[in-house]
């Protein structure tokens, strides 16, 4: 028979014990916290009909999609995000969960990406969102969501950028610009990347602005300064149009809110630089950066989009939600150097080299289990010298060594595998002893 | 605009938050019990490369395989299970990793299946596997993973039934059949379904087995007893052939082992009519039935393949592991009345109706949080009677009023939503009363 090559597809890749294990904690913190503000866990398909998916997320996500017909006819396709999804999954049960809503869900959305610039064809998004209100509490909470979830990781050095789409809607409404948003946002999305004469001259050319107007939405755009110098500037600039008005109340609201949760201000912060590509925000708009890490881009992002569910149900369905990029956390916390190279493996690690007590072997790790540790015995009776390179090698904390010996005796050596030091302790003694030095943190 | 309607493909399902918590907690309690063990998470791909999937898993599959052609022109498919990516995974990374290596891996799997037996195309397998080792304690082990496992779920009805390959093999040696292996195991698979006289009956058509050797066959599938009157009576039946003898040793030992981990024998069944369809298998087999349940068929099986990782490398790489299947489990939960309707929601619910107290609020949700209590705000300033029909209907177990006289006095009621009793609590004895009420399981 010929071998077949082992390999991945392009833009592909396995996911190895350790980062793994390291990905596991991380989604184990953000269901925590989602949880712990009464969002509640759904799962949709990975595949849909492409009428679902297609023409949402623009001419891009197109492209890239991943479509095919099935061995039913069916023309179908795998998702690009969960947010599109869950428009059709709000649009089909609202009427059986009511609103509001509040759902997590994670898991792998799919494009075919230009693998060129580093991205992966495959990664994980682990979103939240609330549905059914416009009410500016679920926009705050979002925020403290974001901020709570950071901080539950143990990342330090994040920051929370947030805008709102009405504050350049007002000003474009002063300007007579309105009409040509869309490629305003889409000119500034650019701003950090091709500086502002650049942006100037996209304006002018793709939004027919004037060298004024172009000035006044730069002013915006630059605008930096602590919230409450933002937020004192801003009507100076914004002017006072019924976008403008809206904008900034809510701005106001929505800082308040998240300093009442305890949330400070070197967390969150008010950038009236965020545009976010997607037209279909309509309001709050926020991204996330790791300070330490700027160039790795936002971590999560996310805003209010009030019209998206409306591509599939009459009723009116408004939402804000966040994304949490892991694929992306996960690059930013392995640079950072936050990954437990021993996160993957078991606690205890138990040799078994007295070849005929192989049962005494089996009831000894399975009463340490059953005290709730985890114990990895080893499968084969070789010499105990390459077990304990194996152990090495994996990065179990304990090793539980019972020879012929300590059997007869009813004894077992404990070793610290990190500082190669060993006890000798009753096996009535055992669970408790490595217990103890578990949480000494051996 | 016109309406696109809202539906997921045939085959396929959304899951809803209370099934999906469920579910959840499946998953944690599985992963829990698989590291206790010392196996480490692994990740791969949803797509591969066609060739690594194709053929490997038969002719069933190859038919009901997701395949298509990418944007790239790549020949590429969606697994249809965890198994065969494994053997690539393994044979790719074997160098990397070491032996033995453990590991478990969970994610949804596709098959285009007939949906009129109530089968869904999409559905969740957790699997987990012991590699690079032929030691009869990896078979122990996975047995009893396979035991822990449905005892931490508390699921009291379960018995796992083993069987090994070379017992059978053992008796076709004998009677000169071995090479008929393959259509005398696809014939023996149907024997629940279509009974002795047609299995007889098959074994004659495809097996060439005259009426002697279908008797013989028939007679060892057909065993059933105490696990000693089984391996008692096993030699007379098997006979004394390679196979037969390493068959023999092997159960004795696997039974030998699971009771030395504290397995009761109620739990664990020699089982010699279990054949399990894939021929990959080498040594031992298992299945898991839930007594009370048994049309709903195996929750978990697996065995011992000694020679999948063969298509991808020349180096041995055996392996044993077991597969939950996780939806099928979670039909099983569900018609047992196992899963909990308030699984999915915050355990304390602040109704918000003191219009101009939102940041009272939004810091008071906040402070129950950081004392570890889950607390779903409602986002608007609706009427108390709606917001209290809103948490009866979600199923929080707690709620906290507090409306303007209690922000000006300081308290507030906490109201148990099972038993709509009440009582008014400072401020300062919140958290404290709130996970007392809690901890008594209201």
């Amino acid at each position: 028979m010929s071998i077949i090559q082992p390999r991945t597809l392009k833009g592909f890749r396995d996911y190895l014990p350790v980062p793994m294990a390291a990905r596991e904690r991380v989604l184990e913190v953000a269901r925590s916290v989602y949880r712990s503000f009464g969002f509640v866990p759904i799962e949709t398909p990975v595949l849909e009909y492409s009428e679902i998916l297609f023409g949402k997320g623009g001419e891009e996500s197109d492209r890239q999609m991943y479509r095919f017909e099935d061995n039913g006819g069916r023309d179908v396709a795998m998702r690009f995000d969960l947010t599109v999804p869950l428009a059709r999954f709000a649009a089909q049960h609202v009427g059986t969960l009511g609103t509001p809503f509040k759902r997590y869900q994670v898991g792998p959305v799919w494009r075919g990406e230009n693998t060129q610039r580093g991205r992966y064809r495959e990664f994980v998004q682990f979103d939240f969102d609330t549905i059914g209100t416009e009410s500016l509490v679920a926009d705050v909470e979002t925020l403290v969501v974001v901020h709570d979830l950071f901080v539950a990781l143990d990342i330090s050095d994040f920051k929370i950028h947030f805008n709102n789409r009405d504050l350049l809607n007002g000003l474009l409404e002063r300007l007579g610009l309105l009409e040509r948003g869309a490629s305003v946002l889409r000119a500034l999305d650019k701003l950090p990347k091709i500086g502002a004469d650049a942006v100037r001259a996209e304006l002018h050319e793709s939004s027919a602005a004037t060298s004024e107007q172009a000035d006044a939405i730069l002013a915006l755009a630059e605008l930096r300064g602590t919230n409450d110098e933002v937020l004192a500037a801003l009507p100076a600039i914004v002017g006072e149009s019924p976008h403008a008005v809206t904008g900034l109340a809510a701005i106001k609201t929505v800082l308040e809110g998240v300093r009442a949760a305890g949330v400070a201000d070197s967390r969150v912060r008010l950038d009236v630089s965020i545009a976010r590509g997607l037209t279909y925000y309509t309001g709050t708009v926020f991204e996330t950066f790791l300070e330490d890490l700027p160039s790795i881009g936002s971590v999560c992002s996310g805003g209010r989009y009030d019209d998206l569910a409306s591509l599939y149900t009459k009723q009116r369905l408004p939402g804000i939600g966040g994304s949490l990029g892991v694929d992306r956390l996960m690059a930013a916390i392995d640079e950072l150097g936050l990954i437990d190279d021993r996160g993957a493996t078991a606690d205890v690690f138990i040799p078994y080299f007295a070849k005929d007590r192989i049962n005494d072997y089996l009831s000894l790790a399975e009463r340490l289990r059953k005290a709730g540790l985890s114990v990895e015995l080893y499968p084969e009776p070789r010499k105990l010298g390459a077990q304990m390179k194996y152990a090495d090698r994996r990065g179990h904390r304990l090793a539980i060594v019972v020879g012929d010996r300590e059997w007869e005796a009813g004894t077992a050596q404990i070793k610290d595998l990190a500082s190669a030091t060993a006890q000798e302790v009753a096996f009535a003694n055992l669970v408790e002893r490595c217990a103890a030095l578990l949480e000494d943190g051996v």
